[in-house]
């Protein structure tokens, strides 16, 4: 089962590619589970799978598994499945994003749940502009199936969880919580401090990263940061934009946590 | 001078900043630079500039500077700039990336100049479809600004050189020559060093970093690229979209060489 191309259909991100076909929790029935619309059309068209050909699978926020394909016909694929019995770890890193504007974040959904995030929360900051609260794109109905597509890339099975918030302040004092084992890091080119360094300082707990509005935090935003355990790490001389520091920050994380 | 928003004009990419204004190498005659245009407009609307600002400049491959405002009308701004005597480096990474599809690549290139690389070596593979060679994001009046939007955002003056290459077979043998002191390196899900390791074992040599089409190199392309020097690292155990895989890639790449 190499990577294959996912047929194009007008909501798909650009590029993305099916490496494990994720099911609803519900759609697994008797160790049974049909496939309709652009699930089947993948199985039947880019697959191409037969009677008898197995697909990898998995169910939303539980185990992955081999499907075999039993039937399949222009209304759908029926699949006989065997899945593992545990589902895997939750990634161990959580975002706190002030809120990019809706194109780009149109565009991150599914990188964020490709680099693995348990927990994407998006805040206001000074420097986010209010009618991005606006957008369809923080509608649990347009980015669901963009996180999946992220899953489906990367082969995992757990959807990162959501949270919008309008006060940055409030989220931070009030709703964060202790840091316990984890760590918290934000970007901060005046930082000397690596991710690496930052991460091995770390407890077993989860790693939180901070990533600030196109412009950046404000200076009472990175205080109030910084106040709540947040501590800076340089991400190089280079300023970048607000998507590629995500992906960046992100990997670095990703590539100094054990496996 | 924080970074400030850019005003949108039809072909800016998103979110885009300009941390730097660069000049054109004959812009700039006895010391003195007229800005006209987007960059009188970036002077006036965004930095909000009178005479006497200064505003952070760089002549394109040379040296960074600051401009003094002395005049600024309708017609456009000018400038007193005082340039520094050297030019910064150039970064020492380099890429040779399976030419992704075109509107991939119009939102790489300001990513590519931002992260930092050399070169830019696009070439054919055998997933690599055909028509994506005739795309208009392949030709110089296109791309160019792209990279000098991704060079002021990340404040840099060395603009990527750009090669295509229709054979990467012929590329890869005849064109690339010996790895002297450097390092090559192409993403591998089955590799087990990691990018560090691999940068560590290089001398001071050049980073290339290759990087694969949507579905991966064909196992001949594999290994013609390992047969000349390519070593591969892993990138964890997730499956990155091509434009996610280069962003980490270089992140990776960059964060591991020595300041």
């Amino acid at each position: 089962m190499t990577p294959k191309r996912r047929p194009t259909h007008p909501r798909a991100s650009v590029a993305a590619t099916v490496n494990l076909i994720l099911l609803e929790p519900g759609q697994v029935v008797n160790r049974r589970a049909v496939l309709g619309g652009v699930q089947a059309a993948h199985v039947r068209s880019v697959l191409r799978s037969t009677p008898g050909s197995t697909v990898r699978i998995g169910v939303i926020d539980g185990p992955f598994g081999i499907g075999t394909v039993r039937d399949l016909n222009d209304d759908g694929v029926v699949l006989d499945c065997a899945l593992e019995s545990d589902a895997p770890n939750r990634p161990r890193v959580d975002v706190l994003l002030a809120l990019p504007r809706p194109k780009v974040l149109r565009r991150l959904w599914a990188q964020l749940a490709a680099l693995g995030v348990g927990h994407i929360a998006l805040t206001n900051a000074a420097r986010v502009e209010r009618h991005y609260f606006d957008a369809h794109v923080l509608e649990g109905h347009v980015y669901r199936p963009l996180l999946l597509e992220g899953l489906q890339q990367a082969r995992d099975t757990r959807l990162p969880t959501v949270s919008i918030h309008r006060q940055l302040k409030v989220h931070v004092e009030d709703e964060l919580g202790p840091i316990g084992e984890g760590v918290r890091i934000l970007g901060d080119p005046g930082a000397t401090h690596s991710v690496a360094t930052a991460i091995a300082a770390a407890g077993p707990g989860r790693v939180l990263v901070a990533i600030g509005p196109e412009g950046g935090w404000t200076d009472f935003e990175r205080r109030l940061l910084e106040g709540h355990g947040f501590s800076g790490v340089s991400l190089g001389p280079r300023t970048l934009r607000t998507d590629t520091a995500t992906i960046a920050l992100l990997s670095l994380v990703h590539s100094s946590l054990p496996t």
